[in-house]
């Protein structure tokens, strides 16, 4: 992949121990790129870091760490995606914390895909993975790609279950992108660096650290949207991540079992606060009514062609042909389209998630460019 | 059981076949009492029944119904409770078909006490079954009396479970008391009438007919206070029992399963539309919070003064002694009490079912006699 330009100040940033996430926002938000930050007088900076995070900011070491992770991103099939990238995942731009960079190996166009995350226990049942794999392959037949954290048990389940099919999958690590773990699943993280996609925000290198893989969850919630757990303990990782969907304001589904088995405990909590009840992966589907097979027509075409991304392959599309720019309503469009309103709906998401398309106040929509 | 003297009457009107319990309830609201009825000119019934029905009601065949059903109740541990006694349940006045006359084999004072249905297929699995009489046991411990249908599978193991404890069960019937229906369960319906009891709304030797049986299903419903479902197919009757529920405002649970099994489909089907899942009893309990242990203990004692009633037992009942007869809201009774909120509002709960308190408007509670 060609590096853009500024990439390198990009890594400066996110590789400074120094400097936490949030601060790296709000130097972002201030100061606008990178470069512009690092242009700054480090008196300027004084404000939003200690001495210490700032002599390291410009120290040999981090400077070293850098051309690493460029030398890196050379190879093929790697990349480096930023908060300016237009492939950075539109959907990780809704939650609260989203990395300023995200290391890639496998297809990026993926990171803008409609996706489902799909987690559970590592101790999981012969059936709860069968299940899993099940689930997945159907979500995948139907264009979704499936975002899960490579554990055993559910987890790898799940992933083959997505590479079975179109929507492939999408593996968040809580490791560097370099380092393999678990080491079980090595052929399958080199399947879906092949098929499709492995994430990390987490440096090279970066071994597996506790404290890291609940953090990470939430950028399986994040890349989604809608999260099932199909096999969890009442004490689990997974019902972090479903926390966490819940809390970006993702639906949460949850695979009920015997009220006599462990595994099925921590699904039930989460029914009984709220989570679908999933008996089958079209009760899911049904309740992603948007991103069901119908409306996936072209958003599957865009990654036949990846070089374009999704959003080129929208430029065709009939109902954005339909709308103009000026603000209409969705009875307007049926009759434009002369589609049923629950398409047009489904459509309109579709667009909007792809930033093609607005929502205004009013039930209002707009073409955005 | 000493029979009232226009009981007569009450039998005369539900045995007469061409009369409807709707049209019976228009007779009753206008009229009064079945004595009052029954003295009216025929003429003046013309308006509210056929001709062919005010023959049957005058019919020497209706007579002797009526002297059939006064013989059967004079035998001990019978009774007729018709919707003029104190002893009518009082929940069953909720509903919107209440039947005018039931027809009782045990303890009737059972008919006012705090119940929970718990239905589920007749073809159970062991686990099924076990699960059923386990959570039946648990309620019938916290003071709920089991109501069921004297099915096979989860109706009969509920029942067990029922009688395992103090709550006992009620066993409601959809033909005649005096039919034993199923016979493999005829021990069980003996165990019942001894120390728990059997309803029906039918005549004395209403066979098992199947058109009976799902209207049976809003009595067992309306009897209690909620409603478990503990296995079930998607077609079944205990699905009819859990609508009939829902419609009469009850709470609905339902025991969720593998996603795998036929007898959980009914089960998820209903948490889907809104029932609440029961990992466990405590689940239920902690629902229907106004009905636990510590809320029973004077029905409790009550059950053991069959004679008296549970209303009786109340006079002493301390937070009644507090209300005086004006008006009074939470806070003071909590003050005049000095009890919880959670507790008052759960014994006001008590005390309203048990007729001896009204909600009025504005969160206001009033004693009643």
């Amino acid at each position: 992949m060609t590096q853009e330009p500024g990439l390198a100040s990009w890594l400066q940033l996110t590789l400074s121990p120094g400097l936490g996430a949030a601060t790296l926002r709000e130097l972002l938000k201030q100061f606008g790129l990178p470069e512009k930050v690092l242009a700054l007088p480090r008196a300027q900076l004084a404000r939003y870091a200690t001495p210490q995070a700032l002599a390291a900011l410009d120290s040999e070491e981090v400077a070293r760490a850098v051309e690493r992770a460029l030398a890196w991103a050379e190879q093929p099939g790697r990349a480096l995606v930023t908060l300016g990238d237009a492939a950075y995942p539109r959907l990780l731009l809704e939650i609260p914390d989203p990395p300023a960079l995200l290391y890639c190996r496998g297809r990026t166009e993926f990171l803008n895909r409609p996706a489902l995350a799909v987690v559970g226990s590592r101790n999981a049942t012969a059936q709860g993975a069968s299940n899993a794999e099940q689930f997945a392959r159907t979500f995948s037949a139907a264009g979704l790609a499936i975002v899960s954290g490579l554990a055993q048990g559910i987890d790898a389940a799940a992933h083959r279950g997505g590479l079975a099919a179109e929507g492939s999958t999408i593996a968040v690590l809580g490791t560097g992108i370099d380092v393999t773990y678990p080491a079980v699943n090595a052929a399958l993280a080199e399947q879906i660096a092949e098929r499709g996609l492995l994430v990390s925000e987490y440096p090279l290198g970066t071994k597996a650290l506790a404290h890291n893989f609940p953090r990470r969850n939430r950028l399986i919630s994040g890349l989604a949207q809608g999260c099932l757990v199909v096999e969890a303990a009442l004490a689990s990782g997974s019902l972090i991540t479903a926390r966490a969907a819940a809390e970006q304001g993702r639906e949460v589904f949850a695979v009920p079992g015997s009220i006599h088995s462990p595994l099925a405990k921590g699904c039930h909590a989460l029914i009984k606060s709220g989570a679908k009840l999933a008996e089958s992966a079209e009760d899911v589907l049904s309740e992603l009514a948007a991103f069901r097979r119908t409306g996936f027509a072209s958003t599957r075409a865009a990654a036949q062609r990846p070089a374009e991304g999704a959003a080129a392959s929208l430029d065709n599309d009939p109902l954005l042909a339909c709308m103009g720019f000026d603000p209409v309503d969705v009875d307007s469009l049926c009759a434009r389209a002369g589609l049923p309103a629950e398409r047009v709906s489904a459509e309109l998401l579709r667009l909007e998630l792809a930033g093609r398309v607005a929502a205004l106040p009013g039930g209002l929509y707009q073409r955005v460019h």
